[in-house]
């Protein structure tokens, strides 16, 4: 498992990522030494997954009071690097009541220990033998350390309780493929990389007993914005009654929307998709509260009603 | 539009095809001297999509005939190129009745113009202004010439119904984006490639009024095999209230096969998802028929119950 500061971290006079654009091929560091240069990191995915841009946000912040900054620029140009991820601003709103490096790296300890919390309530979840899929990278590379959704499936390993995971490759960036693989392999955990479209024919196969993912934002009632592709995922769990829960930091929980009606989603490049032919590249979509199972954050299971279940799911003081 | 010839054709001693797999980045043909070859060309998907195979085994069974091959040898490793569309053995029992040169192209031919026929029958079920959404490549370069479920798209935008057509990329070999883009570009109907896991969501949006997709095989019931990630378009298609056609020729149903579990599905090398990781790689599914609203050939339009309206759907002698 990668250490949580190998993942990104605070330095004298820099906030050092490693590059998850270039994985898992190479192994190579970014270094960025202003606000601007970290919000380019986040905006151009160096770092991505919504704990982990949180974490991002936060040391960048640190960075620019620690320089003398502008900090009214430094968490605009921060805030605005992506839109859809909450966690974002959530960890900007933390960094305002205490600029200070350790407080910064006391949020990335805490989004790690939640990992941690959440990841014991989703593996309770399960039965032996399990079988279980997930989309795009919820692992420790989104998370800052140990993951949500990749650390429920590390947890159920550990319980003894996971057969192996059906890895969405995750068109067009390829978390999945690139990312999530290579913790699974890392951690020594069967799995197997499908196309995306794929995961339907296997459940209706019988061969999928729990989906897994993270979250990006997820409304006051439950509607979940993650990765695009995850609608569709829950559209077809729902058809073949396989259970689909999200896993998740209550960072993650914006109790100030309502419904997913709420959550800008972010419009991406197309020449993500395809370089040669006009392309459209949606990078998200929500899941209506009604097809997700459950809900589960470090402070366990959220089941519907969530307004009243997702109550409780606050960042503890 | 691809003249049918470009496409494929039986010259003097060899059968010559426009190489699909390199497309649209270069037009490079390649060309077949024995039945050996051809069955190379159809299992390397030189050549794709069911009815196109179907004309490329034609065409390679009279070159073995025509050469003095053993027919016996020739009809076998044709017939084992690839296992699930069964246009291939259609094709072959054909040309078991008359291995001449002028019937492989008779075969050509007549399933250009089934095209021409079912693709008027699926634009008439559209209205104005319709945005469709389709699957893999089900075009000219599928059929020989026209298309099925992309010459229905042709026809419903020489009538004016076709306000713009989704693209899905189709992972792994990318149909969608490489040869479907190709297509409607070049008859200038506008488009747009999306990832695959995309479609859920623009149908959530109320952006998609039609899916059309082509088929490998169709079992008596109207059960359906067609491209990875057709059926979870249509789950997808049937929580979204979203009409899901079967645009294929009568070369396509397979009367001997009562249900889609007597179809056999392709399971390719998985290096064609990822060169690194464990991966599986299913090429087809399977749709039930249940989520068909309708199956279209050149007869017509063919409704549930399947098993008594697919029964007409026989090639015209």
């Amino acid at each position: 498992m990668l250490a949580p500061e190998r993942i990104l971290r605070l330095e004298d006079d820099r906030v050092v990522f490693l590059d998850q654009r270039k994985l898992p091929l190479e192994e190579v560091d970014v270094e960025c030494r202003t606000a601007l240069e970290v919000a380019e990191a986040i905006r151009t995915m160096v770092v991505r997954g919504a704990p982990a841009i949180g974490i991002a946000g936060a040391y960048g912040f640190a960075l620019a009071a620690a320089r003398g900054e502008d900090l009214v620029a430094a968490d605009r140009v921060l805030r605005s690097s992506r839109p859809t991820a909450v966690n974002l601003a959530w960890a900007l709103d933390e960094m305002r009541t205490d600029p200070s490096r350790e407080h910064a790296e006391a949020i990335h300890r805490a989004e790690v220990l939640r990992c941690r919390q959440m990841s014991a309530h989703a593996a309770a979840l399960l039965a032996p033998g399990t079988r279980a899929l997930t989309h795009c990278n919820a692992g420790g590379l989104a998370t800052g350390g140990y993951g949500s959704a990749v650390g429920a499936l590390l947890s159920a390993w550990d319980l003894g309780l996971l057969e192996r995971v059906w890895v969405d490759e995750t068109r067009p960036l390829l978390q999945g493929a690139r990312l999530t693989a290579w913790e699974l392999e890392t951690a020594g955990i069967p799995h197997a990389v499908i196309a995306d479209s794929a995961a339907a024919s296997l459940m209706a196969a019988g061969e999928v007993d729990v989906i897994f993912t993270g979250a990006d934002r997820i409304a006051a009632n439950g509607d979940t914005a993650n990765k695009i592709g995850t609608y569709g995922l829950a559209v077809s769990a729902r058809y073949h009654d396989v259970p689909f829960y999200i896993v998740a930091p209550s960072s993650t929980v914006d109790h100030a929307t309502a419904t997913g009606a709420g959550i800008p989603i972010e419009e991406r490049d197309p020449a993500e998709v395809t370089a040669r032919f006009a392309a459209r590249n949606p990078a998200f979509d929500v899941t209506p509260a009604e097809l997700i199972t459950a809900v589960v954050t470090e402070h366990g299971v959220h089941e519907a009603p969530y307004r009243e279940s997702l109550a409780r799911a606050v960042v503890a003081a």
